[in-house]
């Protein structure tokens, strides 16, 4: 059977997944700034982590926590990244885990702490203690928590599915958070997934990374990688099926249904890049190899100038071709295909007449697919990113510190 | 003796080049957009170019043209790369050289072509042909091709210095454009320089690499490469001094002199970066390698948040240290020191209470000096970059094809 999306659906749509959120006082702006996630029992969890040799305190933690592979609760702040906090933000992050455990009854090490924000301050205990306190949780917290996680978003990432297997009902569901400090790996900040579908903790991770590598990897918005990328996903197995392994048909049909939750998120994340009016979404196709594929997609939909032109309806496509060049992917510029939309704008590595107009018009969508054709091999990887503007800087250059 | 600035030196204060420019009609804005630069005599000569692998037909044509190491003669044209222009655009190249050598009178081979400009469409040649003919050589014109080669450029990069070595005065002198597309390596678009020393053809190619290593290889703009990227060293030997090669005093001497050429028109470059309103200078000590500092330092220079935040006198150091740690240079979070100017913001790992409105100030300054301590080795780079501004965006939203 093939996944059927929830009607407003989120995180809290798996079975016995619990969710509040309250305001803690860290975002300036106002709105809900911290939350919990909560199983009604123990889930088997994987978690894939920021590549940045800089981790913010919260990130190891949860690395430390997520030894056994056990999990059942998430407790998140927004507004303050309690990174580059020094030992400080390391004890900091340890009493969070352990504030939230006391209030839930359960293990310390059962609690996975995650922060986005501002690096480089300490987080304001007494708020978050208080505010940890205040949480309430119910069935329906998870669009509260997904609120929660926002920091420069313009709205908030949730979605979730539903799928049989072997007679029994599993859901998906996942919230997401972006906005800025977005690249590949991992592209995310924050992404939270819940399931109530048994799975072999082995399984699971691989699950994971299938699934966030054809997604979160794939987008990027301005190159820079946080230092608190965290990606989570507990399995609390309460839909009551046969545990799914490595290899099975049932495997195959939940990665399948996990890709789809995690493109979803992504593709919002891609969208609602800092100042975006629009989401790219480049594909590569003919590629030598599937890291040739994924590298020139990345390039391109990362290409400032590549950004800045589909911003301004330019189809300046002479800078598609320049980030392709630099990516590293082999490439044969005689033989390269490229295309707007439908439109042809070169064939065979020269220029293809077309009209100006209707290339402009066509980069007035909110959505603009461009397609590479290196006609060299297989391989094939799509990438999304979103457009350059001077709201971008705005955002940027008055986000406080 | 040590290389004194030339006043108003370019790249004909070297003896025996000339040079002249005109107005072809290529630049939809107007102004110079076609030159020649010619030496008395034949030069031994030096190329480095883009390692994009879509290299524009000027750039392949001038690798072929230097598999002897020998040159006379430049000709460069603004406004129109032709890159990605496919047999057309070899065979636009080729007609360029052999016009200009047929007005010289020297052979084609010995002629050199460089483009800048739109990616993607064809040279005008009937303007381009009746813009050779028409550049007239002098012995001032290197002030003209300085202006010829600018495209979103606000000002012609100059200079050029005369150093006494065993009792020859010897000059060197250069012209550089850059303004977008500008990333390691190279980050120059395109740089020419000119001297009238005598040097060995192997020590000439190793004392380019070397200066370029540490001045264009360490700027960045926005990332992107260009098809086009070109520097070229000429060297025709009319100042009379003994050739000089590999591992002398005189070699160390000349190498440092066209070291300072080079850092000087890569920082002009980085000031003029499109939209800039600051120069970034980000030095990295302490780094386990070189490679390390100079990846480090770059990264910094170009990170979007981080220029972003300097646009906005932002004193967010998270920033900086999120893009050292994503640089793939080794650190240790708890052995960093970050300093702006002479403020501390980080000390081992930890915050160090700044004054936040001294902070600010300082990055009201038109070069803000960023300092890394990764205090792990004894290696050291510098990098410079620009702040980024809603006008970039604005620029390349706008550039037309």
């Amino acid at each position: 059977m093939k996944a059927v999306v929830i009607d407003s659906g989120t995180i809290t749509s798996a079975k016995g997944f619990l969710a509040g959120a309250t305001r803690a006082g860290l975002k300036t702006k106002g709105g809900l700034d911290l939350g919990i996630l909560c199983s009604e029992v123990p889930c088997t969890t994987a978690g894939l982590f920021t590549v940045n040799r800089i981790k913010a305190a919260p990130v190891l933690l949860c690395q430390n926590h997520l030894a056994d592979s056990r999990a059942r609760a998430i407790v998140v702040n927004a507004g303050c990244a309690n990174a580059c906090t020094g030992e400080q933000g390391m004890a900091d992050a340890e009493e969070m885990a352990h504030l939230v455990a006391k209030k839930l009854g359960i293990a310390v090490e059962d609690v996975l702490v995650a922060s986005t924000g501002v690096i480089g301050k300490a987080l304001p205990m007494e708020l978050v203690a208080r505010g940890i306190e205040r949480v309430a949780l119910s069935r329906e917290g998870g669009h509260d928590l997904a609120q929660a996680i926002t920091t420069t978003d313009t709205f908030a990432k949730e979605r979730a599915v539903v799928l049989k297997l072997e007679g029994k009902e599993i859901a998906i569901g996942g919230i997401a958070k972006g906005a800025g400090m977005i690249h590949p790996n991992l592209a995310t900040l924050l992404c939270f997934l819940a399931t109530d579908a048994a799975l072999e903790p082995g399984f699971l991770k691989r699950a994971l990374r299938e699934a966030v590598d054809v997604s979160f990897n794939m987008i990027t918005i301005d190159g820079d990688t946080s230092p608190n990328d965290t990606v989570l996903l507990l399995a609390n197995g309460l839909a009551g099926n046969a545990t799914i392994s490595e290899g099975t048909r049932e495997a195959k049909t939940f990665i399948q249904a996990l890709t789809e939750v995690c493109i979803y998120l992504a593709r919002c994340i891609a969208r609602d890049g800092e100042g975006a009016t629009k989401l790219i979404e480049v594909t590569v196709e003919g590629a030598l190899s599937l890291d040739d594929a994924r590298v020139a997609a990345r390039t391109i939909a990362g290409s400032p100038l590549v950004k800045a032109a589909i911003y301004g309806n330019d189809p300046n496509w002479g800078r598609i071709i320049a980030a392709l060049g630099r990516s590293g992917a082999e490439v044969e510029e005689a033989k390269i295909d490229l295309f707007l939309k439908n439109i042809c704008l070169m064939e065979r590595g020269s220029p293809h007449p077309f009209d100006r107009d209707e290339a402009s018009n066509a980069l007035k969508d909110k959505e603009v697919p461009v397609k590479v054709r290196l006609n060299l091999g297989e391989a094939r990887a799509t990438a999304w990113g979103c457009d350059l503007t001077e709201e971008y800087v705005k955002i940027n250059a008055e986000y406080m510190t």
